[in-house]
This record gives structure tokens, sequence and C-alpha cells, in this order.
């Protein structure tokens, strides 16, 4: 019973954190016999520079076999000059997402208590944050057609995008989301803007009209603007949320943010079988690579992730839990999460920190 | 040389606020011999209940005419049972900033000092925010078509709306942005998802293409989901930003609940000429109207706004701002900013409150 992990490390610190990933799972691997094949292949950046596709055919092919995908980050300023469809982001990582269909992106925002201190948001305010935004990402503005550029009878150009749900699509998401309700705080807010928006009027009959099958989960629906204005005002008011992908986009970015620890947030991206994709919330950050000195935690929580949600293993997935909150009760931290009185570690020395640990 | 101001209390606290800030443009119509004839017209739900029309002709009539516009807000659980397009927001607000094409929308998101106490951020955060967002708000993917839902050929329905920005929409915008940079900090951050839209990879080119007038103003592009992120890690970094109607929505309430005080943030509304609707950046708060709680200080201040933009009259305007941070600076608060040792008063009292500082 072999599982095939594809292991992509992509751009920027995406091979350093990846490293320090791989290291934790290798070390369960062997101790639990998991039976895992970990295969390396390219992604975004790295893959243009070596094969002039940021999705080339070798990694598409290994990814549709994987039973699970560990991503790192792509894109870096290298890359921003090519026309957008050929860049990291939209011919690696939106193209791989849209092809496996993994449409329920999860995206938890939880405050760590050791590192409450770090936020920018008052102490009050945000201990005990623990959100999880529900995003879809397989639709909505991001892939809707038509799409372009295109030259106007006077003679001026005119950009297009298209935003467009369907209500089987509007539904799978929300089944995720209020499964995923269902097994916390058992409430949900949908997020849209159906004050103005057609489809987003279309969302929310949608998601309302499935409150029923789920009776125990309190379902509200609030404007996005209302939405993004709350995160900021009283953050624990939130359970789940779900919404579009481009509001999901937003305000996760924002959610996690509240944390002060972008660095520390997992995300999964699942297909309708939970097959998925785990990756870090935060990016490829271009400016630290290669200097030793990213937070591998978040990858290394995705893996716990991973575990967890594709591969059904859920006492590996407690035991990272446990070591990175034994690591963090060490003092152990990486630039990012530093304060005074903690002891300063690089990418590699956190991950140790977390093998010593389990 | 008379001026009409046309005055459009709406629904909700709208009544209340309009009031007080009627009251101060009284007050200094008065005083300085301005020359203001006030005019007051329906908007709204209650526009809806008196004529079955949330724009009803004669309030359009009258906006047509106006050298400017007050409004308090629109819309409320009443009317949320209406098809959409008939609601107080879409058929009478949306309706009416576009029809006069009041395309520039400014939203400041100021700290007062006296209030620092009152933003979920930490004080060294936020303290001296003051940043101006500037949203177009005539265009985008709130008044682009098609749109609508339709159903399929495999019977499900589909929700769909249309993102659309030509060449000369976001020059006139950008312009806008450029020139009150030009009056503030000259730093303009241009939001934007270049790496996904089309849309926008035409609006950060046009934007981008008129940097050189402006030699002076530091210009940057951000996407939009890093802004959100910036605007909760380190708000002070802004200085004006620009952006398109929906992420404008999103980002200007988030930055306006930075603040902690919505109740305190005014906002222009502004056509090609500088003609122009002045009002508050909360809502109707229906669940606080007719108890004399609401803080009209947004009201009176979008009053200041609109003596400085539209009309030209400094001074006037100038004794405004005076005013209000005389009230300020005596603790008078009204429930929103309240905080302990301050006196609190109602709507009345605070409107009462500015006069007397007047
Ligand atoms: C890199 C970019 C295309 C991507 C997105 O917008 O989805 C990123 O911001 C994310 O949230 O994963
Ligand atoms: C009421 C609503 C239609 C409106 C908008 O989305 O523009 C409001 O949120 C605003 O920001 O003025």
């Amino acid at each position: 019973m072999t599982k095939n992990i594809l292991v992509l490390p992509g751009d920027g610190i995406g091979t350093e954190i990846m490293a320090e990933a791989v290291k934790v799972l290798d070390f369960l691997n062997d101790k639990y016999s998991l039976g895992l094949n970990l295969e390396e292949a390219l992604l975004g950046g790295a893959a243009i520079d070596a094969t002039g596709k940021a999705l080339p055919d070798n990694t598409f092919e290994l990814a549709k076999k994987a039973d699970a995908i560990l991503l790192g980050a792509v894109g870096g300023p290298k890359w921003d000059k090519l026309p957008p469809a050929d860049r990291p982001e939209k011919g690696g990582l939106l193209r791989l997402r849209s092809e496996l269909q993994l449409f329920g992106n999860l995206r938890p925002a939880i405050l760590y208590p050791q590192l409450a201190g770090a936020s920018s948001l008052k102490p009050e305010v945000v201990s005990g944050l623990d959100i999880l935004i529900v995003r879809e990402l397989t639709g909505g503005i991001y892939f809707g057609e038509p799409r372009g550029i295109r030259e106007l009878e006077n003679g001026e150009r005119q950009g297009y995008n298209t935003y467009v749900y369907s209500e089987s699509e509007i539904r799978r998401i929300a089944k995720v989301a209020f499964e995923a309700a269902m097994k916390r705080g058992k409430r949900l807010c949908s997020v849209d803007k159906a004050n103005v928006l057609e489809v987003t009027m279309l969302w929310r009959e949608v998601v309302q009209s499935m409150a029923a099958d789920y009776p125990e989960v309190e379902l509200s629906h609030m404007y996005v603007d209302n939405a993004a204005m709350q995160l900021v005002r009283a953050p624990k008011q939130f359970d789940v949320m779900v919404t579009g992908n481009m509001f999901g986009d937003i305000l996760s970015d924002a959610a996690a943010m509240l944390t002060g620890s972008i660095g520390m947030l997992p995300s999964a991206s699942l297909d309708i079988n939970n097959r998925g994709m785990y990756e870090p919330c935060h990016g490829s950050a271009p400016d630290i690579a290669g200097q030793d000195k990213a937070n591998p935690l978040a990858t290394i929580m995705s893996v716990a992730m991973m575990l967890r949600y594709s591969l059904g293993l859920e006492q590996p997935a407690n035991d990272i839990d446990a070591a990175v909150s034994s690591v963090l009760d060490q003092g152990i931290r990486t630039g990012d999460i530093y304060s005074e009185g903690c002891k300063l570690v690089g990418t590699a020395g956190m991950g140790d920190a977390v093998i010593a640990a389990l």
C-alpha cells in the first residue's frame, strides 16, 4: 500500500523550507513505516528556467498520479517580465489547482498562544483566535471566460474578466464548509456581495438552501466589505467562513495577518475525493531566499494537514502538531516570529528542533 | 450667486445624523452669508415607501441641478426582500452615483489622537494614521455588462458578472489619485490583481504610464491580497491608495475600521468637475435608528469636505474641523467612541456641542 507524495519545492525560500518539511516527513515515514514514496519535481520559476514551462509535462503527469502533493512556494521578480499566462503563478500554480480540480481551499488562521505578542492587534482582540477560511479555488473570476484586453471602437483599450459560478460549483464548496463547521464550532459565515453582484446573489441562495441539511450549523451571511471590517474589529466572532476565489484570496490574507505570524499558517487544497495539495500560506519571499532565514513551520504543518486530510494518518499528524507546540514552548524562533528573550534559529535549525521534539 | 445643496437624509439613522449636519451647515451659512440654498428630498427606503421608487424622478431632477449633495445613509431590513435592482442600495445609491458620473470616491481613514484607544490595533501600529483611499465608483464589476443569472444547457443556473475598465476610466481616476497625492505625502500605491486578472493588468499599465507626469509622486503597485495584509500589519506605510470599485469597497472598509471609529469618517464622491456627493462612510445602522444614539460627526465632517471640495469654501470647512477637534478635546463622546471618563451624549447633544464649539 505505497502512497506517492509529490514534492514541489518551487522558488525562492521554497527549496529551503521544503528541505525541512521533507526531513520531518522522512522521519515519521521511518518511525511509523508509513510506506510513503516521495518524489520531487519542478514547478514555477525553477521549472521555467529548466524546461521553459512553469508546469512541465513531467510534473503534471506525476501530480495526476500522486496521492498528495506538498508545495513550497512559486514566483519571483526574475519571471515577472514574462507574459502573465507563462509566469510561475498563472502558468504553474493556478493551472495545477485547476487541472487537478482542487476546488476546496482550507486556510486556518490560528493564533498560537506562544506568539500572541506578534499580532498588530491588541491581545484581547486576537487571543485564542481560531478561524477557518474555506475558499473556492478553481472557479470564480480567476478562471471565468471571456477575459482579455480588447480594442474598443473609439480606439481605446478595455480590460475585461468574467465572474461566474454555477449552482453545482457553489454547492460543492459550501458542502466542504458546512462539514468543516460540523467538526468545529458549528458556525458558518458565507461572504458575498449579494447587494450588488448577481453571481453572489445565486451564491447566497444556494448556500442558504443547504442550511436545512445541516440543522446544527448556525449559518449567517455577510457582505464582503463588512467581513473585511469585522475581521479587523472583532475576528473572534467567526468560526468557519466560506467564500469565492477572489474574496477568499483577500480575506484569507487579512485573516492570516491578524495572527502576526503568516510564517506559521499551512493550507490545504482538496478535490472532491480529498486528494490534495498542501502549501504554506506565505509566498516565496525572494528577498530572504538562500539565507537560512525562512520559517519552515508553515510547510511542516502543511505536512501534518496532508497526513490528516489526504492520507488519514491522524497519529503522525498529531505528533507534528505537538512537536511544533513544544518547540514554541522552548522559545525557539525564526526571525519572523522572534521576540526578546527567545532563541533565534535559522531554517535548518528550526527543522532540527522539530525533529528533536518528535 | 446662490448655491443649491440637495440634502438626502435617507434611511435608518440617516434622518437623525442629517438633522445635526444641517444644523451645522445652517449656522455657517448664516455666519458667513454663504448664500447656500438647502433643499431636502427622498432617497432609498424612505423614497420606496413614499413613491415606490428608490430614486424618485423628483430627487433625480434636483440632484442633477444641485451644486452639491449631502447624503445620510440608505437601506435596511425592511426593503431587503425587494428584487436587488429595486432596493435602496442598487436602485437608489448606485444609480445616483452612476447617473451623476461620480467616479472619484475619496475615503480618508484618519485616527484622531483623542480616540487612539478605540482601535482594535496596537497604539504604535495606528497612532498618527492618515490614509486616503481613492476608489473608482462608477465602473468595474459594479456596473459591468453582461450580468445576471442564466440557465445552462444541463439545467443548472449560473450567475455571472463582468469586471471591465477602459483606459480612459482608469486614467481619470488615477489622475484624481496622483493629484491627491501631490497635496499630501506624495506617495501613491495602486492596488490590483495583475498576476491574475487581465482588466487589472491594463489598470497597472495605465497607472504606470502616468507616473512620468507626476515625477514628485512615488508610485508603487501592490496586489490586493497583499494590500489587505499590509493594512493590518503596518497601515502607516500608506499615504494615498487608488483602486477599482470592488477592491476599493473592501479595502476602504478595512482601513476605516483600523481607526476603530467608523462613525468619524466622511467621504466624497466627485465628478470630473468636482461636483459631488458627500456621505459618512458608515451605513444606516437600523438597529440604533431613532434612539438618539448615532454619531453625527462623520456627516458633519462630510459637510466640511463638501464646503472644501465642491464649493471652495475653505474657512467654514476649517471651522468645522476645529470645532470637531475641540469637542473631542472636551471629552464629549457618542456611544460608539465612548471610553471611561468621557462625557456621553446623544446624536443631538453631539450636534449641539459642535455648534457651541463653532
Ligand atoms: C500567487 C497568486 C496567484 C495566488 C492567488 O491569488 O490565488 C496567491 O495569492 C494565493 O492566495 O495562493
Ligand atoms: C451599499 C453598497 C452598495 C455600497 C457599495 O458597495 O458601494 C457601500 O458598501 C459603500 O461602500 O458605499
